[in-house]
């Protein structure tokens, strides 16, 4: 069985030249999804990969939403393990215009330092993404007539305007959704030779808090010394949020914190992560979070407090004697594990008031609460897509976590019970969101060869 | 000779209707020394009252400065003790004009509960309490002939605007102005029935704090944990401030505080000051300052560090998850005694900077630095203007202490080496610098009474 794989790659080579027109064909569709004006164009995408997906033998359509089309579509073979493949096809605005190189519908490719690439807006995300694994599914189709799994399509047209009709839609299409086990391709590669699986995703608390001291602000030098200050007290309270080695102090914090599998801690001791490099492409230079942590485990797999702004007085130019009536701060916790989110909120504000002088209060407001996503890898596909990678890639690939959130894994696993394989081929300088997006060659077509030797894999395992 | 007060007395009781209509006059002349619009009114004031100086036989000019004019007049006694009399004629702003019950500029003699006001913008701040000074020694003048003291005005028309020609002219007239003490009539009653004389107003240090962490705001899911959160950095600075008995912890912060003299203490504590009244006012109930000091001492005689405004990251409605790539604060310190504020100055900068982690940097921005003002009160003037208010008013006089800062009395102190009695009549609810604007009668008649008093008591002292 394992010559199964052999001419499809062969087959993916050959045809990378008309896979690349099709992408082209794609990313020339401005499916701007938030401009209300681009609407028609967004359908057009939908249209375009409802078409594709057909042509393939799919049972391909386009479900009407509240907002922007799902382009669903069922195939594959009739037993066998059943993957659901989830991609956007909508993409960003393009301001700033006058910073593009090209226009950012008319897709180039563009020889660079690092390869070729073809650059446009949506190249990387996450048309490109999603059209390496339509590619692999079109070279086993033509190499061997079938696939060797069971797959259904769900391609969302609202991913960059927050996903208004994806929960609606997933509640209402359980059934025709459900699966073994999800496939998300909207990740990146560890680095240009290490593919990755994102297996933990941190979840996110948000909450802002507000310090109410006097009635008005007061004259610094009228009331200053007699009046209590809310800034004053805010700065305490946000100070005493860590402690000197860098931990959280919210009581109970780390009580549903795991302590990373070894298995884990040894993939990712040998990705050789450049700590340095990475603090120091932004200016910085030294780890900032828990003492006793390397920095991969503080960006993935610990929690974090992170204020994440705050404003008191006066702020504009100059100076004045003010003493302010209130002070506030947007505070974030990013979430690992079986961190409840609920409880954490509630832990956050029993701290606040404990730290209340008795002329000020406090006023909360919240800002979302979601829990960590961690995937069970024990599913053996896991293992079957990350040795699969393996082949394919320079260097071994490694079950990775996300310091930030994906929220549709979270969906799959809450509303279809299914876990997610965020496997993805996006490069840190794709300058997704930003002018003069740009997706790699190499990203794309190791990535179609990535996918049909995970598809070959799954299969068999 | 103390007989010699009797009849001044009486004429002053007399004259007060024409005194009235002599300050309606002074208050129909809109002198916004702000708005260049008025600038003919302001010069108008000035010219109002050179005249008026003159029929009382005063030397008076009107010296032209880059500004507006200053009404400058000698006259009085050849012997005797020399006086300089500090007031202005410039008026705030009206805006906004919707919230005034009669026309700014059209006083208004109104019956109130507390008694009759009058009310116009100025009436209090400072046209009417500059007047009560005129009109007793128009009385003194009209029942002895003269003066029994040597006596010169300064009259300035641009303490609503910052004063930008006041130290040059004082500066260049250093001869012509200086005396043995100056007077200064810009201040209040410590209560309705309490007249207080002014001798130490608090210094003030403005400083402002950029910390910069990244070179730019990150996204706290990417980066959270691992980069420093120059916000975190901050809020730590800014509780070190102070610690938990409300005591600023910058080194040598009290090493010049002198302690209170017991004399003080005891007037101070005669004033029977309500702090609970006083934060009741403005929705707070506890002192906040030094747990051993009284509210008076934490407002009068000791220093202080306020937060007067602190910004980082994102500020505006509802949540952004970002890492930001600086915060700052402005931050200032009211000084008192022997506080040098260039000293302070760079106590604080080594106070941040010893506190920055390798990641972040400071930047500094200064705000102004000006040391307190301590009246020497052992001139005998001092004691005989106490004990001169002491006999027209219901309660005794006390030396009292001012939070904030009048510069005024700094200059007359480093340009013309002399003290300054900073007397004045204004009640806290005579909204100067707000619409509708009073000042009571009371205060205007019994503040003429009050100089003819102190103006006899310092000649026999």
């Amino acid at each position: 069985m394992s010559s199964d794989i052999s001419p499809v790659l062969d087959q993916i080579d050959r045809d990378l030249p008309q896979a690349l027109d099709r992408l082209t064909a794609l990313l020339k569709i401005p499916s701007i999804s938030t401009d209300p004006a681009h609407a028609q164009d967004v359908d057009a995408a939908a249209e375009w990969l409802m078409r594709d997906l057909a042509t393939l033998g799919f049972d391909a359509r386009k479900d009407a939403t509240p907002g922007h089309p799902m382009v669903v579509a069922h195939g594959g073979a009739a037993t066998g393990p059943h993957l659901l493949f989830y991609g956007h096809y909508d993409v960003q605005p393009v301001d700033p215009l006058e910073l593009w190189h090209s226009a950012p519908f008319d897709p180039q490719i563009e020889d660079t330092p690092a390869g070729k690439v073809i650059r446009a807006r949506g190249a990387s995300d996450d048309k490109g993404q999603l059209m390496t694994f339509v590619e692999a599914c079109r070279a086993w189709i033509a190499v061997h007539g079938a696939l060797p799994v069971k797959l259904t399509f769900c391609l969302e047209g609202e991913e960059e305007s927050g996903s208004p009709s994806l929960v609606p839609y997933l509640k209402a299409n359980r059934d025709a959704l459900r699966a073994d086990i999800a496939l998300i391709c909207d990740t990146g590669l560890f680095d240009a030779q290490t593919p990755a699986i994102t297996t933990m995703l941190r979840g996110l608390l948000g909450e802002e808090v507000i310090i109410h001291g006097p009635e008005r602000d007061l004259h610094s030098g009228m009331f200053g010394g007699a009046a209590m200050n809310p800034a004053r007290v805010l700065a305490r309270i946000l100070a005493d949020l860590h402690d000197d080695q860098g931990r959280v102090t919210l009581p109970g914090f780390y009580d549903d914190v795991p302590e990373l599998p070894e298995s884990l801690r040894a993939q990712w001791d040998g990705l050789g992560f450049d700590a340095e490099a990475f603090l120091g492409a932004v200016g910085l230079g030294k780890p900032a979070g828990e003492a006793d942590r390397t920095a991969l485990e503080m960006l993935w797999s610990r929690p974090t407090c992170e204020i994440n702004g705050m404003t008191s007085g006066y702020t504009g130019a100059g100076f004045k004697t003010v003493l302010p009536a209130r002070a506030s701060a947007k505070v974030s916790f990013r979430l690992v594990g079986q961190q409840d989110p609920h409880k954490l909120r509630a832990a956050f504000r029993d701290f606040v008031r404990a730290r209340l002088p008795e002329d000020c209060r406090a006023e909360f407001i919240e800002h979302g609460a979601s829990p960590a996503s961690v995937m069970e890898t024990s599913h053996p596909a896991f293992e079957a897509a990350r040795q699969a990678l393996t082949q394919e890639w320079p260097k071994p690939a490694a079950f990775v976590g996300a310091g930030g959130s994906i929220p549709i894994a979270g969906y799959f696993k809450s509303i279809l019970g299914m876990d997610s394989m965020l496997i993805g081929f996006a490069k840190q300088d794709d300058q997704i969101h930003s002018p003069n997006e740009k997706y790699d060659l190499d990203s794309f077509h190791r990535g179609i060869r990535s996918w049909a030797r995970i598809i070959d894999a799954v299969a068999k395992a």
